[in-house]
């Protein structure tokens, strides 16, 4: 770097596709931007797309260097740096460097990657003293990256005032009024209006729970659109392109959302090759990342049920079964599959819609009930209509339905459980009906809908005072000695039954 | 210890419940045992109850001692020892106070305790060449322990030898001609004849991973007559006694089993206190162990869905909100519950019964499946016809229909998934109509049925050639560039279309 170069505001570090598209974000947001990758040819691509972007003769934005020595003697005082590595080791290995290149306790580290959010904690409490590791999880994919993703960040507060700024920039934005995307899709535009989709989370690691349950819920929200197509396809029979345009309608509604939009314009996409629809031609064998499972884990060890998500990720399992599916198809034969007849075919699609809609409640539900006992267990004090806000636009599971969340817990911010707020609540009773009528056609026409099931029966579970549980501690108090509860008896009183004896008598353990 | 005592042929450790049940049990088979507790109180109690036991006069079977250096001088050589020791560390300190008494390469030392299978794993390997760590997984509760459990025991084979007639002394035992348990209830009585249920599993921590699963089926298992007694309760509007003996006539048919048995047996009891129906005055908030949870979490990791199992689970989990429930009761009015009118009410109990027995075939299929992953991962072989054996007495989840999973396994050991399975198939095809019935029936009502909706959509996934996992990879592609394989091209091969460009081209990535 001559000498001439301003000093930079931001030292960057790792440019993939994320990385690169987060250093032009900064850029347009104007901040100079110092970046490195071990990989040369990125750091001259990420110079090189800056150059095409900008006007001919515009002052240079973006600064490559080779080494993270040179990186460090190119930022201001105090640094700010920010990391867009793969997660797990290489993290490490950058924060030894930029210690080695002398950065001290001022310094503040970005972490941007898909950290598991308990690494996030080892390492901010590892490097406290040594220089302020802060994390922020990125929702939005590429797209997001270059334009204005969502974003959760978490760690020391006090850093926060130093970070805030930058990240509100690059940000996405909301309307507060109307609670939609303010859209920003062209190098070079800024939109400094609207509510920045980022708030500071809580202490290390939650920013990256709270992604993780983001991913959590956008599993259950792909896997509902997938049923609801499945059975428009084999029950009603229905073809991709018309499925397409019934997503589009649904997405001026109440479901509008990114994923059904992007759903309708998959149906409604001819594959190149063959001219059919594309979808026909993709293999039904889904893929996945992880988040979704650890999602899932996290639930079971938490006790803090998630089965809508949980079922959309074993659905996932399931699909990648195909060969053994294919055999199965040929002897596990089902009812002889009928199509819904023509005139109940449209009260049959408005089931389906009312079906999607109660589902996704109920895995919003889980996902805010994991987020609050994630929240208790460690101290977060997670703010949920803030987190909710920051999902309206950015991520992958924006949609307008963020803005009714946002407002049940701007109303009541210790709701137990979202199906208890007064407008979900109404919107669950309105539709019950069709989401059963839905959910009882496809278990008799043996088309499955786990993630639609698993919704209902969450519903039923939840609202039911009295579930068979008690029959279950009989159960254990009887092969176990395991003891039960009574329901005439203070809570914790624990009693075992005498099973083996034949005077079988009580008593208080 | 006087000079005239007998050397023992075991060494015994940990008198506990499980424990001293452990010692009379291999008293009664004829072996001679020195018993150690750091708890002189148990090492008292176990010498008592086998005098108790005895014969006037009878020599003495069992002999105490205070500490592990006089248990070591004790016991035949070369040693054999037998844990029975809260699992995680216990288990280690007492294997270093073994090594410090001075036992040797040719000693053996058996865990009988819940370890971790991974605990279990890394014990045989560090203990190489100091002893023979091996293990066993104990199923049966405290009778079990006393009158013969289900052992599933692993380690290293060259120990086998060693172990297996002790094992097979003490185990439950099966007629082989019938499947069904051959009965022992008294002190003193042993059983010579008959197949024992334990078997060789595999290398470390092969036993207790399989011992783990029989806990998840386990939970499945009584998770689905709990729903079924709810239907019977909720749709029906049954007393406790009628569904009482309803189980009692489901226990004769294909439904035997151990947990059936005793469902109907906790459904009769009466309440010593009030009168009424004990499972009336029991709350309906079911704990748990752990042992479920890991099976969910050991088959989202393996990717191998276990959706009845989870489901069972997050059922327990859910059960735990009682407070939440009474509250949501009032206000997520479900629909008008009408019980199933009175012409209805003997096909709504058949289909109950259909229900309850496929989706029993369901967990089954996913338990066996996450053991054949789990074996294929770690190089296990697992034998399945011999896990099945070994089942079919002495454990919880003992019944008639373990009987029809050895023979599935026998004619098939590379069976992909129990539902394959001739016999089975031929169940699942024949009551399938019924258990869509009631499964339909009960998302009307409102009643919720989480294992048997999941079971249901597990059969109908698992038997659907085409899944919407299509339009899953198509939205991933959309907004994350994750690809997808077409069908018609070979397995493997990675296309992408450019979804954010005007012209929409396809490339092979």
């Amino acid at each position: 770097m001559s000498e001439q170069q301003p000093l930079c505001d931001i030292g960057f570090i790792g440019l993939g596709v994320m990385g690169k598209n987060l250093v032009l974000n900064l850029a347009d947001n104007g901040y100079k931007v110092a970046a490195f990758d071990l990989d040369v040819d990125k750091v001259n691509a990420v110079i090189a797309a800056d150059q095409e972007e900008q006007a001919e003769g515009a002052a240079a934005r973006i600064f490559g260097c080779s080494q993270i020595s040179d990186l460090v003697t190119m930022v201001k005082k105090p640094n700010l740096y920010i990391l867009s590595v793969p997660a797990g080791d290489p993290v490490d290995k950058v924060c030894a460097a930029l210690m080695e290149a002398g950065i001290g306790p001022k310094d503040v580290v970005i972490d941007t990657g898909n950290s598991l959010w308990t690494d996030t904690v080892r390492r901010e409490a590892g490097y406290r003293g040594k220089f302020v590791f802060f994390s922020t999880a990125v929702s939005g994919g590429e797209v997001g990256a270059r334009f204005g993703p969502s974003l959760m960040p978490s760690g020391d507060q006090s850093a926060w005032d130093v970070i805030e700024p930058v990240l509100a920039a690059i940000s996405a934005k909301v309307d507060p009024e109307t609670g939609l995307p303010i859209e920003r899709t062209k190098p070079g535009e800024v939109v400094n209006e609207g509510e920045p989709c980022t708030t500071y989370i809580g202490p290390a690691g939650a920013g990256h729970y709270v992604k993780m349950v983001h991913n959590g819920i956008e599993y259950a929200d792909m896997q509902l659109i997938c049923e609801a197509y499945h059975l428009l396809r084999d029950a009603v029979g229905m073809s991709a392109k018309e499925i397409g345009q019934i997503f589009q309608q649904w997405n001026q509604g109440v479901l509008n959302s990114y994923l059904m939009e992007i759903s309708a314009e998959v149906l409604l996409q001819d594959d190149p090759e063959t001219g059919k629809p594309l979808v026909e031609m993709i293999l039904d064998k889904a893929g996945q990342k992880g988040t979704g499972l650890w999602t899932a884990v996290s639930s079971l060890e938490a006790g803090t049920p998630a089965p809508t998500i949980t079922q959309a990720v074993f659905a996932r399992a399931l699909s990648t079964l195909k060969s053994e599916r294919v055999e199965a198809a040929k002897v596990l034969t089902g009812p002889a599959l009928e199509t819904v007849a023509a005139d109940e075919r449209e009260a049959f699609i408005e089931s389906l819609h009312d079906a999607l809609y109660c589902s996704k409640i109920c895995a919003y539900a889980q996902g805010f009930a994991l987020m609050a006992s994630a929240s208790k267990q460690h101290g977060w004090a997670l703010d949920f209509a803030a987190i909710a806000k920051i999902w309206r636009a950015g991520c992958i599971i924006r949609a307008v339905f963020l803005q009714s969340i946002t407002q049940a817990y701007l109303a009541k911010p210790d709701l137990a459980n979202l199906m208890l707020d007064p407008f979900f609540q109404a919107q669950l009773l309105d539709k019950q009906a069709n989401w059963r009528k839905a959910v009882a056609k496809a278990t008799l026409l043996g088309i499955p809908c786990p993630a639609f099931s698993s919704s209902i029966n969450y519903f039923d579970s939840y609202r039911t005072e009295v579930l068979p549980a008690n029959l279950l501690q009989g159960q254990r108090d009887f092969f176990g000695a395991h003891t039960f509860e009574r329901t005439d008896k203070p809570a914790g009183e624990k009693y075992h039954l005498n099973w083996s004896s034949s005077d079988r008598d009580l008593t208080k353990v």
